[in-house]
């Protein structure tokens, strides 16, 4: 199908940042055939026109860094301390079934369109499962299999993960929109031999790396002691830095560290509210990003988050490093579009297929009403999307040329049956919190 | 008019914190006459029922610090540094009519009725159109014409405000809804005698202030160079301390500060997200709050914030002071909930007015739906408005009995009007900021 949007303001974000007032994009299949000033003459018949109704159109959003699977677990134990370990683990070994999983995703994906995502990166269990809700939903993923040293819902062995991922990437190889990684958890649990692995296997399968690195308090205790070093050198050493890892959270980590994420090429996922509330620091993100560290910002899971799209994110990326760096200057709302749209692409090494609008990418598009009371006035379109907007005004979303949601209607699958069938698993989950 | 809401969650905010799960709240003309579970037997038989639809029914939320009348610049000079007085300045003084102060409030209101804010505390130029803006909307308004020692929009004279301020409070004391406030604009905009002077007419007329207070860097630095002292000690030294102020921002406030607060009875602001704009510090908020101190929730201006509802800050409030204390437990989402509507009315000083669901208070009272994709699953419903909520879920308010929002349709005005006149003056704005 040929789809032209126009009557809106088009935001490219390529690399000279165009912006077109009265702008046009031309999707022809799955392709960007077109991004710039309104040409009628270059409409082709049989499109279907998508009227903007002056809204801005601009390249959907990418999530470099979630757990679409812990969905049906939010407001659950927010607050509580020492919450992974003590909180997390026992109760996804309780409650984690390939069944919560698909339909936890599924519903966590409605956030994530109506948000205006159009790729994910995601690490869980029963990935294969996630995969198929990304599937029925049409959403772009790179989706990785956690691996860990100690048994986890979807395997009764320590490192399982290798094994599913295996057969995982047998059955998602070349789909247009699901790519495979590998996930090694985090440098605490895994050992070095399986880190090592990991690294040699990514080469041998060619595959991307998901991971979280440099992330907790207790991991930069842990490395030391057990290394002699940070856990960025960690994966240094056992060879995972390179332009297949992306590497979720990277908080603490000092300028050698970073050194050695530039020069590998690593991505970095940066996850701005999920560490505020988690009691963590602030990543030097802004530091990264202007060393020239291919970073995007994620949500992380909904149980870190709580929320899945990355418009609320777009203020928080904003403000937190201007009061971080005590400057109002720095993190202008340009580099944050920047990093939710791009940055995010080249964090996960496709920047050759998505994160602007251009002619020969991937139409990956959305269009943000500015019709909402916080949309106006705009003097500043950058501004207006990363200090006014609301994922609520996301109104359309295209993904890989296929209209996903229209006029905040997901065209996919239907809102209303995955809301149904995760509320019966909800009611079981919440019978069986009982004596948990 | 007679209000049942009902087929809700009653959050009641009150001294033991009740919350009912299948709740009623009762109104008989301005006042909450009940509030608790539902019995049927007590339902009047005239009275309007309004379903909640499993909502949650909570008191409306105070904005304790904000300038309504600043929204039609939202989006203008987000990042220049040093911005109060190389660019707000000139730019109020070129632009800032009475018409314009009035659409501008008009507007504001639109974002924070359908945000659930159902009592503002503001303070700008030409008040009386405020005040007149306020009444439309039918939203509860404590109002102050900013003092300041130089020529302001609404005055040739310095220090004109004081005379303004006494029109103001002649034509609308009295008024169900308006409190006319004195608002000396800040301890660097005033001199000592003209702070003296504020504290005195504030006694003689019987009336509260609003003010900013240790806000800026160069705020600490100027007051620390003329005086000798911190400006919560220039205030108190004014006699400008007391249960009638309510001061806003307080960043830059140490042990004696805090002291100082706390004995007389002082209110603060806290501008959570505006500070973190503004690239300033985090206010030691948490700390006040847990010493005593009378604390809520501002959004400060559309300039500054830039939304005006408090739903969002109420996730900003929670993972703001994690962040700053490097503790997940510490401002737990009921302490947040707490700051956004009986904490605010304490620091406004109309606790036995506002703020929780009790019989005897005048009825201020929303509700956020759950039917939205974040509103669900909800295990924590403190958690689930803190960390999930949208502005966009509130779907009802009242305001001392009369219903203002009913399924987010404004009831008082023209959401569609006033943004036609908004849009006609933002129009000029564009024009004029060419030669600006």
């Amino acid at each position: 199908m040929n789809i032209v949007i126009k009557n809106g303001v088009v935001i490219t974000m390529d690399s000279t940042k165009s912006i077109f007032e009265k702008g046009m994009v031309l999707i022809e299949n799955d392709t960007i055939t077109y991004a710039g000033k309104e040409i009628t003459s270059l409409i082709p018949q049989d499109a279907k026109i998508i009227d903007a109704e002056n809204g801005i159109i601009m390249p959907g959003m990418i999530n470099t860094h979630t757990h679409i699977g812990m969905s049906l677990f939010r407001t659950l134990a927010d607050d509580t301390s020492d919450r992974l370990k003590k909180y997390l683990f026992p109760l996804e070994g309780k409650f984690v079934t390939p069944e919560l999983v698909y339909w936890a995703s599924l519903y966590s994906l409605i956030e994530m369109i109506e948000g205006g995502t159009t790729t994910i990166a995601d690490m869980y269990y029963f990935e294969d499962k996630v995969a198929d809700a990304a599937i029925k939903a049409g959403i772009r993923g790179i989706l990785g299999e956690s691996i860990l040293n100690f048994p986890a819902p979807d395997t009764k062995a320590p490192y399982g993960g290798f094994a599913y991922t295996e057969k995982f990437l047998k059955s998602y190889s070349n789909h247009p929109l699901i790519t495979p990684a590998l996930a090694p958890h985090a440098p605490y649990s895994l050992d070095f031999e399986n880190l090592k692995k990991t690294a040699n296997l990514a080469e041998e399968w060619d595959i991307p790396i998901l991971s979280h690195l440099a992330e907790m308090p207790f991991e930069m205790k842990q490395i030391a002691e057990e290394y002699g070093m940070s856990p960025v050198e960690l994966y240094s050493e056992t060879g995972l830095l390179s332009t297949r890892m992306t590497a979720a959270h990277c908080i603490y980590v000092d300028d050698k560290d970073m050194n050695l994420l530039k020069t590998s090429g690593t991505g970095v996922a940066h996850n701005v509210a999920a560490n505020l509330k988690g009691g963590k620091g602030v990543s030097p993100a802004l530091k990264m990003f202007d060393m020239g560290i291919p970073i995007g910002i994620g949500t992380d899971g909904p149980m870190s988050g709580n929320t899945m799209d990355l418009v609320n994110l777009l203020g928080y990326t904003a403000k937190i490093h201007k009061m971080d760096n005590k400057d109002r200057t720095v993190m202008p709302p340009q580099k944050v579009v920047e990093m939710a749209t791009i940055g995010g692409a080249r964090a996960l090494h496709i920047e050759d297929k998505t994160g602007t609008l251009e002619k020969g990418k991937k139409a990956d598009v959305i269009i943000v009403s500015t019709e909402s009371t916080v949309m106006f006035p705009i003097y500043d379109y950058y501004s207006a999307l990363v200090y006014c907007a609301s994922p609520r005004d996301v109104d359309t979303v295209i993904i890989n040329g296929e209209l996903i949601m229209e006029n905040r209607e997901i065209k996919t699958y239907s809102k209303k049956e995955t809301r149904a069938e995760a509320e019966k698993i909800v009611a079981k989950i919440k019978k069986g919190l009982k004596d948990f």
